[in-house]
């Protein structure tokens, strides 16, 4: 069994790739839910929804989240009810988010629901929540606390990350199943995420970052920062506004200590000697996922080091 | 002050033609909310809804329910998690719903959600439900007892009626305006709706019946039956499995001792001596309501009684 702690668009890429290198009943994601905002009272978990959606083949590649083709009319009738049409969430979408809305209002625990979502989807993999109970990432900027969403997509990240929290995330156990993966996998992958509010957030959840240092599994992390910058997303200026150097070092940094090998980037070559400096081992590989041959390329790539 | 108790789609058209009879701000409307409903979690209030989209000409002419020209993206994608595809809420009513249920979640009572989506809407009149209290018709059948919407839209009414319940009603007070607005209305007006689960309902919540029958208000009801059919809906077939006579009399009977005035269609004008002898005034007019100026008219001839 392969465990993912997964992030959105950079994970399920990831993923999509693994999924074509190995049987996908051997995989299990771990997905941060620290995202996962209500929006017009409807409960969205934005980070599984897109691996939900990427393993399924119905994510649209142009954006990396949503559905391909989807459509926007509820999010633009919503807006004569006063709501704001930042959060752009399209009608087929808003299905998903309305089933496990009712879901939640009923009891039905986070994990259940997942799994019900996974099973609806046809994935043969199995997703868990970080935590059935609700974790708020909320992020500290010059003006303020905002909630994860807010800055993400409202402020698209134009603001100075000054620091990061996880609400609620103390009396937050980990999902059923997350603990016995971390424990039993032949091999733990961190996802090329955004530590901070992707990986962070989960390796935050109490129990499981122990868990993970204890496990006897190969831990592999792979690195979001090629050639100094980000695929997709905050992570490179949160780096700089946090304090750490912009690079594939500065992630295996983050990481040292919990992690046996560290995947970087072609481009990122010359950065393996200070990597293994760290104390970890060193793969160097194309990680870009370009194409679904090199997704697939990637994961049979990680997977090498598993064996070795 | 004019009061309507009102149903769906046949109160929606005379209120239609009330709005240009008369300024819509003197127009208070009493809403049933015994056939709301649960649908995918999210609280629908059909009645309400039809009514506030036919104000605000927005509703669909075809149908007479629901917003022209909607679409229905979510419906169908709610298929995937096991939802039954026969309750066919279009995307743009499906905000609405969206939006009461994140209100009602809130505890926001239901006759200020109801004001927000009239305001919302831009319409001048106001609109009360009948309770802000869940009251729930129940229709028993040959297979046993059936809530409302499964009756009218899952069955499309192919059962035969043999008793109707408002589950909650007798718990379930007037919501706050409604007592005052048939005291202080010179006209209260039972819209040409189903007498059993339009007007039936809003007339068995505790306290509103004694308030019409102590009202000075000219009370006139308009009977939905014409030539011995109805215009839509099953009230006709109703009539017959609960042992009334299918034709204006019959209603006329169900709400004698209540009314002061009984509308009936030209077509049914042999009727009117039947009617006055039940103790009330017989006002023949056009009622068949199928263009604006026919509703205006028939609006109109009903507003000419209450100075009479």
């Amino acid at each position: 069994m392969f465990t993912v702690l997964a992030g959105g668009v950079g994970a399920s890429r990831f993923l999509q790739g693994l999924a074509h290198a190995t049987d996908p009943s051997n995989i299990t994601v771990i997905s941060n839910t620290g995202d996962d905002v209500e929006m017009f009272g409807l409960h969205v978990s934005p980070d599984t929804d897109i691996v939900i959606y990427a393993l399924a083949g119905a994510v649209n590649p142009e954006t990396g989240w949503g559905l391909t083709g989807d459509t926007f009319a509820v999010v633009d009738a919503l807006q004569r009810y006063g709501y704001e049409r930042w959060f752009n969430l399209g009608d087929r979408d808003l299905a998903m988010a309305i089933h496990r809305t009712r879901l939640l209002h009923e009891g039905v625990p986070m994990h259940e629901i997942v799994a019900g979502l996974t099973a609806a989807w046809g994935l043969q993999c199995r997703i868990l929540p970080m935590s059935n109970e609700p974790i708020r990432t909320q992020i500290t900027g010059p003006d303020g606390v905002l909630p994860f969403q807010e800055y993400m997509v409202k402020l698209r990240t134009e603001t100075d990350v000054r620091s990061i929290a996880f609400a609620g995330i103390e009396s937050a156990p980990p999902a059923p199943g997350v603990l016995e993966a971390l424990r039993e996998s032949e091999a733990v992958i961190l996802a090329p995420s955004n530590p901070f509010v992707s990986i962070g957030p989960i390796l935050a959840v109490p129990g499981i970052r122990d868990a993970l240092a204890a496990s006897k599994a190969t831990r592999i992390a792979i690195s979001p920062i090629i050639a100094g910058e980000v695929v997709k997303g905050p992570a490179a200026k949160m780096m700089v506004t946090l304090g750490h150097e912009v690079s594939a070092v500065g992630v295996a940094r983050i990481y040292a200590g919990l992690i046996d090998v560290m995947v970087i980037d072609e481009q990122d070559r010359a950065l393996a000697p200070q990597v293994e400096a760290l104390g970890m081992r060193c793969l160097v590989t194309d990680t870009m996922m370009t194409s679904d041959e090199r997704k697939a390329e990637l994961a049979s790539a990680v997977l090498s080091q598993v064996a070795s």
